[in-house]
Formats: C-alpha cells, structure tokens, sequence
C-alpha cells in the first residue's frame, strides 16, 4: 500500500485523507521517485501525444480535440487517484463510445464529458462502486475483443486510404473489400499532387446524427491512396518489429560484449516510446514530399494552435434553423449517458485493480469513482471528451518504475508544452501513420484463447461471451447491455434454481445445495412433494440444510405450506443441521409441526422410531388408532 | 391430481391432452359430479352477477362490461384450465388496475383485455411460467394489503353519496374527510326528489387520461346523500353479519332440536349467497321508493339490454376531432401492458396454486397462462375488460363442493341469462349496495399481521413489503415494480456478497457459504488477501469449498489472481473438500499452483509438514534456499 493508514487520526482527517490521497505521499516524496517519476512522466507524454491525435479520429472529433482530452485527468489523478500506475486519458473503447453518441459533434462529445463526469460523481459519493462487480469477466472480455476488431478495422481505411467508408461495422467491411482493389488501380498509377489531398481532414460535424462519414468531395483524392498503404503498412511493421523486440529483450548479461550491454537500454527506450517515432519518422517523411512540391499522403491537417479555452461546456448548440436546447441535446445522447459513465469507471477500475494487485497496493473504487467524475468534470471545461484510464499506457508507465502519481503531472505537462508549442507541426502528421498507432495498440487486446478457455472450463459463461461479442459489432452499447443482461439472467437462474440432491434410503433425504431465496421456494416445495407422494408411503422426508446459509421469508411460506401438505397425506417433515441463522428464522416463524435435529443421523433415528410405532400401529390396530397414519386406512 | 395421466400414450396425444384439460376429466364425467358443479356454479354466478356490476364501477366502466367480462373466461377455463376451482372473472385488484390504465374509456380497457391476453399467450407458449417465481411474498402483501385499502377507500364516496372525489389516493382522502360534513348536514335535511338523481352515472368518458371524475354538475345531488349513507352502512352490516354467522356455523350435531338442524343449512346458503341477497334486498328498497314516487337512494342507471356485440376489439377510436390510432393506444396504456397481464397471471397462479394445494391436485402454470391468455383474447370479442382468477368467487367455488371445471359453465350461462333478461331490473340496484360488497369483498384481504410477522421472523423482507404497501397509495404500478426491483438488489446483493466464515488457528481457514458467482469473485478475493496479508507470516491458507455449489468463469479467474498475488508473498493457498462439479471446474482451468485435498484435515496436515519445513529451513539456511518463502529475507 502506498497510501499508509496512521492510526490515532480524527475521523475527518482520515476522510480528509481518504479523499485526497495526494496527502498521504506527498510528505514522504523523495528525490530519486521525482527521477524515476519524470522518466515514467515523459515515456508516457511520448506515447500519448501521438494516440490522442489517432484517438481523436477514431471520436470522428478533430485531432486537438484528443490532446484537450489528455492534460486534465493526469492532473486531477495526481491529486485524488488511489493507484500509482493509471493514467486517464482518451482511449481506443471510450473514442469509439464517442463515436457512437457525440455523432462526430465536439459540443455533444464535450457535454458528454461533462454529464458522465457528474454521473461518476454520484456514484462515487453514494458508494455505488459495487455496481461494477456485476459486469463478469466474460462481458468484459466480448467487449474488448469485439472493439479491438471494430477499431482495427476502422482504421483499415485510413491505411488503405479509402474515403467514404459507412461507420457501421458491417457496411465498413463490405465496402472496405469491395473497394481494395482501387489502392491497387491506385497503386499502379501514383501521381503527385502538390498539397493536392493534403487537408482532407474529416467533413464538418453536422446537427443530427450524421451515423456514416460522408464521401469525400473531391474525386481527384483517389490518387493519394498509393502513398497511404505503403507507409501505413511501413508503420505497422515498425511498429510490430519494435514491440516484438521489446518483448524478446533480455537483460544483458555480464559476459556480453560491452557494445550489446550499452545498446539493449537504447534499443528498450525506442521500443517503449515507438509510437512516438514512427510518428515523427512518418512525418518526417510528409514533410520532405511537402518541401519537395509533391504529397502523395493524406495529412491530419492544420490543428488549431494553442491552449483550450476554459469555459463551461456546451449547454445548448447554436445550428443554423435554431438552438438546440439541453434537454434535446440530452434526449439525443440517450443510453450513451448510462454506457460511457459506467464504461469509463469499468475500465479505470479494472486497470488498476490489475495494477495494484500485479504491484501490490490496494484502490479504493469509490475514491476512482471520485477522481474520474471530478477528470471529466473538469475536462469538460477544457473542451475535453470522455476519458478513462488507459490499459496501454497505463502499462507503459508501469514499466518505465513509475513511483506516485506524480508522473501523471509531468506527462501532463508534457501535452501542454505540445498543444502550446508543437501543433503547428501536427499537420504533416499523416493520417496512415496515427491508424498504425491505433491498430497496433488494440490488436493486443483481441483474446481468441477466451472462446477455447470457456469451451474447456464454463461452457455456459459462452452465452454471455457470444452474445457480447456479436452484439458490439452492431452497436457496442447493445452487446455490453445484452452481455449484463444475458449473464444476469444466467445468475438468477442458479439462484431461482438451486441444485437440490435428493436420496431415498429408507426416507427422503433432501439436500438443497444453496440458500433459499423467494425464487427458489416453489420449486423446492414441488420437488419435495412430487417425491414425498411417489415413494413408496409411510414415508419421512428428512431436509438436511447444512448448505442453506439464509433464508427469506417466501421460503419461509413455502415451507410452512409443505408442512401442512405433507401432514394432509401423513407423511412426516423434519429437519436437520440447520445453520444457527436459519434455524432461527424458521423458529421464529412458529410452523406447524416443525422439528429439528443437529445432525442427520439423529433425524434418521427419529424417523425409524417413528415409522416402526406406525407400522406396528397398523398391525396392531383394531380399530381407529391415533398413531395410524391416514394414507394407510383410506 | 384431477387430470390423470395414462401411461403407454403418443407425445401428440399427452401434448393434446396437457393443452386441453377437458379431455382428462370429461370422458368420466358423472351425474353425482353434476349436481354438485350444479350447486357450485349457481351460487358462484348469484356471487359473480352483483361483484360484476359493482367492479366495473371501481375500474370506472358502464356497469354492463362487468358482466361482459364474467362469462367467456368461465366458458374458456372449463375447457383449459387446470385447477377445478378457479373462477376467472372480473376482480376488484383488476379493476383498480384497468381503471389506472383504460382511462375509464371502454374502447381502451377491451383493446388492453386483448392485448393483455396475447402477452399472456406469447408467455405460456415460451414456457415462461417461471418468471412469476421472481415476485416474492412480501411484495404481493404488500400490494394486495394496499390495494384493499384503495379499493374499499374509492368506495366510501358512494356509501356516503359524495360525488366529484379526486381518483388519487392521498386527494381522495383528503377530499373525502373535509366533505365528510356534507353528509351529516344533508343527513338534517332528507328531501326526496321523484328520480332527482336516480341516473346520476358516472361522467362519460373522455379521450385523453382524465385522471380525475369531475364533479357532478346538479348542486341539488346532495339531496340524495342521507338515503345512500344509512343503505350502504346498513348493507355493509348486513353482509359483515352474514359473514360472520357463516364463519361460525358449526355442523348441526345430532342432538339438537330437529328445527335447529333444518335451518342451519339454509343459514349457510344465506350467508354464501349474502352478495346477490343484500343487492335483491338493496333493489327492492330502491323498487318500493321509485314506486312511491320518491328516491332518496344514488341508484345504477339504465343498463343495456342483452348480451354483448362479438366484434373484433377497437384497435382504433374515433373522438371528435379524428381518430387515435393504434399506436397511440398502446402508448397511452404503456406500461399497463406489462403490469395488467403479468397480475393477472399472478393472481390467477397464486389462487390456482393455493386450493391445488388445499385439494391436493397439481396445477401446470404455463397452462394456466394459455387460460388466461385465451380467455382474454376471446373475451375481448365479447367487451370484456382483462379479467383473472378471483380469490373470493374460488373460495366459494371450492366451499360449495365444486367437482370439475364445468362448474363454470353454469356461472357462465347463468351471467348470460342475466345479461338477457334481468338488465332492465339492474337500474334499481343502489350504488352504496354495490359499494358495500365490494368492500366487504376487499377488506379481509388487508393482512395487518404480516409486518409483525416479518419483524419477527425475517426483518429485512419489511423492506419490500414497505416500499411496496406506501408506493401503491401512489400508483400501484410503482408500488409492484419498485417492491420487485428492492427484492431483486436484496437477492443480488446475497449472492454478490456471500457469508465467508474466516477461522484463524494457525493456518487460515476461508469457508464461502455458498456457490462463487461472479459479482462476489472480487470480494472474496480480497477478504482472503486481506486477511491472508494481515496475518502472522508465514501463512497457509485453507480454501474450503464444501458448500460451493457452482462457480463460474469470473471467480475462477479471481482465483487464479489470489493465488499468483498471495505466491507472490510465499503463502501457500490450498483447496479443500471441494464437490465434484467445482473441482472439475477448476482443473479444467489449469491454475498455476492449485493443489487440492479431499478433507480439510489433510489440508491441515499438508500445511503443518510445510510449515515446519519452511521454518527449519529459514532456521538452517546458510544462504539462499529454495524452500525458503521470499517473504522472510526480505
């Protein structure tokens, strides 16, 4: 734990600590975590640059729109966040959220921010952060593999160079195969341009829900398309060799020469900042085509120089027949005020619940809650989308030995210096290049294993897995829902359905395997009933509840009413190895002829007295016996 | 069982015979059966003609639809049903519902009869009978205790002739109270006026939601109010002395005077029929006052003569200015279509169940939804309004001796002959007399003892059972879905958060009191960490399973983190008495490290050899041992 409890603290300062976990590693902050939190800080700032320029596209927002987006929540989760490792920012899942509900509109995309934020607030502050454990592993895991698939190809065209490609998944498929060969005619023919494509940039947001981009204008853009496949394709190499690397690294070992001992450091600090090479590398290349009067590649475009202003968020659109009003605004963005908020706090928690426990601390997910409502919140402000934390970078900043949360203020610093400095130069950043960063980011996070995984261990966690992972091709909120939906139902079935062992050695012995819960208590009294009258009478049914840990009072019901019943037809219900909670529940409710014993095997003995006396009650009898059961004179 | 089962059938002859019940008991149908369903069905048609034309009041419909909707589903459960005893008609909770839903406009209450009546079918062939498990106990207290209190309250305005009250509860009771005067005052002064205000109906219905009566437009109304006060509470005592007299009539022993033993039996008869007596006698007062020229009573109003129109329902309606189309419909009624057919079916299952038990036969829910569904789908050709299964009409029903389903038919025709020739009389029946069986109808469904009861036996069942008792003042929809949504958290949170016993004796010893699902994977992941953490090192922790029923991929995943996390901190996790299915599970998942023991004392005995190992090799050790845990050197 990195966040240390002292004991003998006032309450307040305890919640004063609690809520600004800043205060708990701030005194104690030392010189040699500022070094290796300014590493961690600008490896990160390098990686983020470069995907919040590419993320921005995948909102379908312009590209400043994903540095605006990337400064606040180091800020704020420096100052409120319980995990040393998140970083929040934009991300491939929450752009492709945005997508969705902001319909490519910066005004929607930034009130967004603002009411999830709000959103995540509340939840934080009536604790509602055990909401999130009902969201299982096999939603979480459709999800993911569904989006990667859905961003990857998303950006197919942009490496391609395709224009006018339909948003949704199945469309975009269709029409990406259908026009492949047109790189290819394209590829035959290249013919520079002098910034001929150069500033294509994505057509202007327009009121509605604009759900496809519209076809570009120009038909003379097709000639780009060469240029654009042969680096995006050179990116993605790149970028696959320098994380492959990565991977293959060894610490060098002393018996290494002294040059390979020196270069392995080198060749790491590449691998970790690749994203941000191979875009400098690209642009580079951009720009040396635009000095040399040509441009075969389809460039970001000119982003807006400068800070973003701080104004509240958009509480109305001005469109060109009116105003939108906040309620209309609101109407418009539907379920994506529910999916984007739970979402983002999702993958926050789940990041750094991997994080903390792979670098032992402990979070707090109600205080995430907090710091992530009060990012958005804030973002918004600095014309911010929704952001969450970030499961790439997040691992970068793992690797890179980042100490406290302080690196998120360097990195933050770092967007800064590049929104107030750099932008200028983000033109020549081509488009090919910022998808090679995405695909390259999100294919990691396909798992096919998954499907063979549950195949072997919990076929039915299948379900939800497929359903998720279908759904989300058509809209990611329907799969996310019909996953919770689907394993929800999966969950109150068992309940509703509890396994009941029943043995009949001589009497009924009935074992229900779980609890008895109102959903369960007809059912448990059927059977108990449909066995009882089958076996072969006088018979004794004997519950054994060892495994029923609660019981609710329609339960309770269920079993007064069994009782009466089987007294109707002189069989006899008792019970036995009731936990102390249960039993005293069910001796409160005062049933009728109810009995228990501790242990099964004095519940048997019982039951042989019993069926003895009125088998010989039976035999004796001469006339009407008390003993004698009714089942044997009728 | 009263629809036996033959062995040795073809599935298509079992499958016809589930689906039509009247195949099983028909073939061995007999006279002895038929003058006891004779009885029966008369005295429950003598119950069902004035409960008729005083529900339709409550669901503020013309008087004749209550008994358009009393026929068909006698006529449709004799042929489907599978509990001889139910009756499906009008019924006071419907009717308060349909009043909520239909507007007090008849073309909506049969278009939503219809629709009702689809659902219904559409659930009974999906077989989603199951469903009606997942409304617990408390909650139906808590609505029908409610519900006899609203349904009794609306009636008291037509006991004490005060006209113009408010349909919402709290206004009603409010208005009620401050005018309550009005009555004592018009009590001073009774001036009869020759039919003044003998047809005083109810406003005619308006299109749109007029949720509201508005007030009677005659000011000299109030004439009528002493007449209607000392009838209806001279009806209610009537009817609550007969009551009374039949719950203490003992059967007549042998010794007493042969006049005591000659009369009891009309006594009963008296007491059973005591509906259809207090309205005769009510009627004929208000006959004797028409004929003297005065009327001093609020009487029914013309009703028209002969049975119904068979026409399809309105699936649109004309108004003034246009028409409402279908969709419209629909919407209006919103979630009346969820509401009204799944309480039908509730109502109708929990009776149908109630006296199968008590007679000792089996219902089939899903049949008893095609019933329902049937006989509102007919019934609307018919006007009927949605009906279900009466508690009242199938207690008398059973209490008359009824053998069969056929006994319906008898109610049925007898309603019908009503409708033919008796209608031209029911205008000089009284509306306090009608009000007046109603809430001798409704009352003793207030179950007051219920809350003592749940503070006894199960506290935190009061929780549905309150929210769901005060919502339904404010409208029984949010009382019944709010009463299931609170149930629904409090049985998720039981399986989100399952008891886990902790026992510290050397090694620490986790028992999970029920199957892991995955909301409680996180959560048992970290008591055990915690606990495992906090412990003195070094430690063994015993994993329990012996009441784990299931588990699922999540907590599976969940375990596979605990035990790399507690590795990491060289504890030693080991499993315990886990069942059958969760240890194949488990292997099935191949986890790093996951060792098994059939009992917990060879877990025990496991744990003691390594422990001591590893304290003699931290004892022993020189340098650095393999056996040695991590945690101790550093």
């Amino acid at each position: 734990m990195w966040v240390p409890r002292e004991p003998g603290q006032r309450w307040w300062q305890r919640e004063v600590r609690r809520r600004l976990p800043v205060l708990g590693w701030l005194p104690r902050y030392s010189l040699s975590c500022l070094r290796l939190d300014l590493t961690a800080g600008v490896t990160v700032g390098l990686t983020v640059v470069p995907q919040a320029l590419a993320y921005a596209e995948v909102a379908g927002l312009p590209v400043q729109y994903g540095l605006y987006s990337s400064f606040v929540g180091c800020f704020v989760y420096c100052l409120l966040g319980t995990a040393k490792d998140v970083t929040l920012g934009p991300t491939a899942i929450m752009s492709l959220l945005v997508s969705s509900y902001a319909f490519h509109d910066p005004a929607y995309a930034v009130l967004l921010a603002f009411l999830s934020g709000c959103i995540q607030l509340a939840m934080g502050l009536l604790h509602l952060g055990f909401l999130l454990d009902f969201v299982s592993c096999p939603v979480i895991k459709g999800f993911t593999s569904a989006a990667s698939i859905t961003i990857s190809f998303n950006q197919v065209k942009n490496i391609l160079g395709l224009q006018g490609i339909p948003r949704q998944f199945f469309l975009q498929v269709y029409e990406t195969l259908r026009r492949i060969g047109e790189t290819r005619s394209a590829l035959s023919l290249p013919k520079a341009h002098p910034w001929g494509c150069a500033f294509v940039t994505s057509p202007p947001p327009i009121f509605g829900s604009p759900r496809e981009e519209l076809p570009a204008s120009s038909p003379d853009t097709s000639h780009c398309r060469a240029g654009d496949a042969i680096l995006g394709l050179s990116c993605l190499a790149a970028l696959a060799g320098l994380r492959a690397m990565k991977n293959r690294l060894h610490p060098a070992a002393s018996t290494e020469p002294l040059a390979t001992r020196a270069s392995i450091p080198l060749v790491r600090s590449c691998a970790t900042a690749r994203n941000a090479l191979v875009v400098l590398a690209a642009g580079l290349v951009a720009y040396s085509f635009q000095v040399s009067g040509s441009q075969p590649l389809t460039l970001t475009g000119s982003v807006p120089r400068g800070l973003p202003p701080f104004r509240p968020p958009p509480f109305s659109k001005a469109v060109p027949n009116g105003t939108v009003p906040f309620g209309r605004m609101v109407q418009d963005m539907g379920a994506g005020l529910a999916v984007v908020p739970l979402l983002g706090v999702l993958e926050t928690v789940a990041i750094a619940k991997a994080f903390a426990s792979q670098n032992d601390y402990r979070i707090d997910a109600n205080q995430e809650l907090l710091a992530m409502g009060t990012a958005n919140i804030l973002g918004s402000f600095f014309s911010s989308y929704p952001i969450t934390g970030s499961f790439g970078r997040t691992a970068v900043n793992a690797q890179t030995g980042v100490c406290t949360p302080m690196g998120g203020l360097v990195t933050g610093t770092l967007v800064l210096l590049s929104l107030a400095y750099l932008t200028s130069l983000f033109c020549y950043i081509p488009k090919a290049a910022l998808a090679a960063v995405i695909i390259s980011a999100v294919v990691p996070m396909f798992d096919a294993r998954i499907f063979r995984t549950l195949w072997r261990v919990k076929r039915l966690d299948l379900v939800p897995l497929c359903v998720t992972f279908l759904l989300c091709f058509w809209e990611v909120q329907y799969g996310i829902m019909a996953g919770m939906l689907v394993s929800g139902i999966l969950l109150l079935y068992s309940v509703a359905r509890p396994p009941i062992k029943v043995l009949e050695q001589g009497v009924l012995l009935v074992q229900p395997g779980s609890s008895l819960h109102f959903p369960a208590a007809d059912h448990l009294r059927d059977i108990i009933r449909d066995r009882a009258l089958a076996a072969s009478s006088p018979c004794f049914v004997i519950l054994d509840g060892h495994h029923i840990t609660s019981i609710d009072y329609t339960a309770v019901v269920g079993l007064a009413e069994l009782l009466q019943d089987l007294h109707k037809h002189s069989i006899s219900l008792v019970f036995c190895s009731l936990q102390d909670p249960v039993l005293r529940t069910l001796l409160a409710a005062d049933l009728e002829g109810f009995r228990h014993f501790p242990s099964w095997e004095e519940a048997a003995r019982c039951s042989e007295a019993e069926l003895e006396v009125s088998r010989t009650a039976c035999i004796d009898s001469t006339g009407e016996s008390s003993l004698l059961p009714a089942g044997l004179i009728q």
